[in-house]
């Protein structure tokens, strides 16, 4: 793949060694997210950080990345032009947006709007999610999270273990995993979700002819046991048929610490796409988990931040010229930053 | 007229020679808005970008142009205080936000608000559209974007055949732009509506008692045929008296390929101020004249960055500066900007 | 006080010595403020600026703050993101966020929000209002406005004598206010209000104990005659307990300029938190004091960049490195910042 000016704007777009293209230019932007260095390597580039549908969270993330290599900022926070209900075309927005800027971070709630946008663009355009579709710097970070957490105790990718839980049927998330995964070697893929809400058929068998192993259950306690990572997503009652099809499942599908101590193995990292609904009815990842050190939820976000400076790093070709660029780092930045 | 420190608050300031100086500036930031050079010359200043309404396009386009001068950008995308639901009189909120900013770029939705927060402020206004009433920086861009497509033929806005379509009784930046036309020589106007949409007669007096020809039909196919320039505007259902009206010219006033090459002299250039409604029962310019090369709509928006960045140069006094405070362009440009 | 490092919540964590240090740091960032020098000491340092509530003028404020020290601003304008909605916890959001950024600025609807958020948070928060409970930066703000004010006469906040009117009961400011006052010496508050919005015990007790002096009259013209400074704020008719009640008092706290020229010393200073009801049925100050040279109600907005400036100045200590990265102003700054 060449990155220099290109869209990113699915994970079917990249190979192996386009994923770990991306991770090694991730693991050189630490020093950078974490403060010790400061480059202003984009110093006079602008980033259109085009949220047609707000998240704080993502939108932010994508604007930091920026910062943190030199440059700026101009974004909108959901549809509140009237523009769009004058009936303007993603083409027409397109032309004119991509004249303001270098590259272009785009939400947008209709699945194949950022394609759409992307076509008519005159500077590159990464997907920072449209709809149900397709949301790749997500799929890429979790990747990216999983590799350097299992690598600590000397695994990779390969061979990798992995549970999905929840709602395997609708979530971006854990499809857009999945296709990533499937450009390693033997991975061995625990789906674990209500018969409902289960992963669909054309990922198990997309998986499965890469060669990879997949085993589906509706039993959490069970599948837990052996298993390097545990991908929890969110279930939302009303994505089932009935209540009383809700009530059948009602909890089970929620990790939490005595789970955890009684069937996982000791070094299980636990991950989640986030936001998580921390109410006690909801049927996600526990708060008790909050101390356990291999809750990874906030390494994701974190890491979601070097994947993204990576990305605009290898779109806009400045891999080679951070260092050239460097500023001294003046203000105080904690222990957080350095330890 | 004096531009260091001034308020641009309406094209009324304008005479011939300001617009010529602002178009010449514009002309010298082509290369730093196409990316070819960076300035850093306003690094340190901060723009106050206080859309009041929301206008996704104008608000990025002031805020890119700023930051391509090396300057900072805070903004406000709506009435989101509660100030103003509070009483907050347009002299407190000018005295108050005047004391963050070096220059401010405002949107307002009524009429003669951002004078009245000119008159309380402590730096320069520029007036992003007040309502019904100005919005300068659009005709400024419109008749900057007029002399570059003509000038390609060797022709000048001395001269000019140009027609307004649409209505003309409602749309301010067709005022705006005649405004700006009388102060140059024999301008050949042909106002294109409906009956009831006509151009206000103050306007058409205005430029006749300047010198130029101005004619009015309801007939776009008998009028588009001798003009350098087509400037359609948009006609709303709900601006007729009656739908027994609206149906009359429904679809009379949208421009398209077909007409243009069977009406139009071969380089007519074709504009519109934008958002352009697409749908195809909209009284707008039609989709198929988008592979047309005379359809300027977009180098209009790209210009709007050109002729803000002039404004904001010259009201700042920083044209003799550019070039000193260059820095390296470090990323990939693509082709986009480079052809 | 250690400020490296250290969250701003409350004003009760500032001593004497602590505010005096906070007035010092504030007054060297004047020319930078005044853009007689530009200073970048920030430069490669993002601020967060999470208002999950609405308020422009305090948003701009804090972000004007440390892009005049050099910094990036990445903000949210209000709870845009579905995650609150989500359920998502004050300790996920600021587990998340504070990986973006170097320093934080919040304000909430909800007491007790920002404190909360910032014991999760890896990055020094800085509280812009916690709903009812807090703003200590709004205290901070309005108690080095009372000393510039009062030293040109000489005067410190030692002995000062101040009159609060309006609402006293409901108004975090003048809570906030007292609470710094208390760490100064033989301070004189005289508390105007209606007898059902009285200055609420505690604080009363608060400053006797520390040894000052303090009244209560429900009599604006008889008390207002002997004090340096007459804070005003406002008081809402839904606040009264009846219609008769409000119509009691109606219009009786209303400062304007025949009240003060009639009762007021001649270099009285008048202060107000704002934003102000112009409106002229409204309990607040008269627009008729506008031109009166002791409204200093500006001169607090202004204050406040300085003080928010010196803040994050402090937190992220940099105080001694400003101007070591000072950059030449190099644009038109007009009479308003240099008289």
């Amino acid at each position: 793949m060449q990155f220099a000016g290109s869209h990113i704007l699915s994970v079917d777009q990249f190979e192996r060694a386009d994923i770990e293209r991306v991770f090694e230019v991730a693991d050189r932007m630490e020093p950078y997210a974490q403060r010790r260095r400061i480059t202003r390597v984009l110093e006079g580039a602008i980033l259109g950080n085009m949220f047609f549908e707000p998240s704080t969270r993502t939108r932010v993330s994508f604007g930091c990345a920026f910062n943190l290599l030199g440059g700026d900022v101009r974004e909108t926070t959901g549809i509140e032009s009237s523009s769009l209900s004058k009936g303007e075309s993603l083409y027409d927005t397109a032309r004119v947006i991509s004249g303001y800027s270098d590259i272009i971070a785009m939400r947008h709630p209709a699945a194949g709007s950022v394609a759409e946008f992307a076509a008519a663009s005159r500077v590159p355009v990464v997907n920072g999610g449209d709809g149900p579709n397709e949301h790749p710097t997500q799929a890429l970070l979790d990747l990216y999270t999983i590799r350097k957490e299992v690598e600590h105790s000397g695994r990779s990718v390969d061979g990798l273990r992995i549970a999905m839980i929840g709602d395997l049927r609708h979530g971006r998330t854990v499809h857009s995993l999945s296709k990533l995964l499937a450009c390693f070697r033997n991975v061995k893929l625990t789906c674990i979700s209500p018969g409902e809400l289960r992963m669909p058929g054309e990922i198990l068998e997309f998986l499965r002819s890469a060669g990879h192993s997949v085993t589906e259950t509706d039993n959490l306690e069970e599948a837990i046991g052996h298993v390097d990572i545990a991908y929890a997503t969110r279930i939302q009652e009303e994505r089932f048929s009935s209540p009383e099809e809700a009530n059948r499942y009602r909890g089970r599908y929620r990790l939490n610490q005595s789970i955890y101590t009684r069937y996982c193995e000791p070094n299980t990292v636990i991950m989640h796409p986030l936001p998580r609904d921390s109410r006690a009815e909801a049927n996600e990842l526990d708060t008790d988990l909050n101390e356990n050190p291999n809750l990874a939820i906030f390494r994701q976000t974190d890491n979601g931040v070097l994947v993204r400076m990576a990305l605009f790093a290898l779109v806009l070709d400045v891999v080679n010229l951070l260092a050239k660029h460097e500023v001294p780092v003046t203000w105080y930045t904690g222990k957080r930053f350095h330890d």
